[in-house]
């Protein structure tokens, strides 16, 4: 049975953010980011898939076209096709985000 | 920008379990399900799509094919296509897990 507990999969680097996959199939993937403080996935997009980034821990600036939210544990944002989208971990603690795209790229 | 804060999205009834949507797209669904104690979503399967349950809070009974597991906060569980998978808020708290799917149905 594919079940996994999250806090025991984190991992974090002082290079850059951490991707941990979660699960992986033909139609989508779950993965979570770790980012320690100052780290950041730049600005990218996907031309056919969504994303969605669900804060688990410490919080972050998501940005998502042209704007910018502060998100916190509870904070879900969507990033549609074609829209740049990136996180920075602006606090002070470790930010952890969960991550689900579809289809899979 | 589509942002939402998921401890604020939370529905109960004591009818039936309920479920919020957070976002909806041609490709995927991000809901949450909240259940009081007892309630449940009964076993049942989708030909095509993956489910991923992700227990936010409370806990819970997750089966997936002829397998049960105890889900608590951090818990996350895949459903293959085709495969039966139901969850029990068999816990003594409310139950809040939230849930992917793609393709969307």
């Amino acid at each position: 049975m594919p079940v996994t507990f999250v806090p025991e999969q984190k991992q974090f680097s002082k290079e850059k953010f951490q991707k941990v996959n979660l699960f992986d199939t033909e139609r989508m993937f779950c993965d979570i980011y770790c980012f320690e403080p100052g780290q950041e996935q730049k600005a990218h997009s996907h031309a056919e898939n969504d994303k969605i980034y669900y804060v688990l821990e410490g919080n972050g600036d998501f940005t998502v076209g042209d704007e910018t939210v502060k998100g916190v544990p509870g904070t879900a944002v969507l990033c549609p096709p074609g829209v740049d989208h990136g996180v920075l971990n602006s606090g002070g603690e470790r930010l952890v985000v969960l991550v689900f795209m579809a289809p899979h790229p």
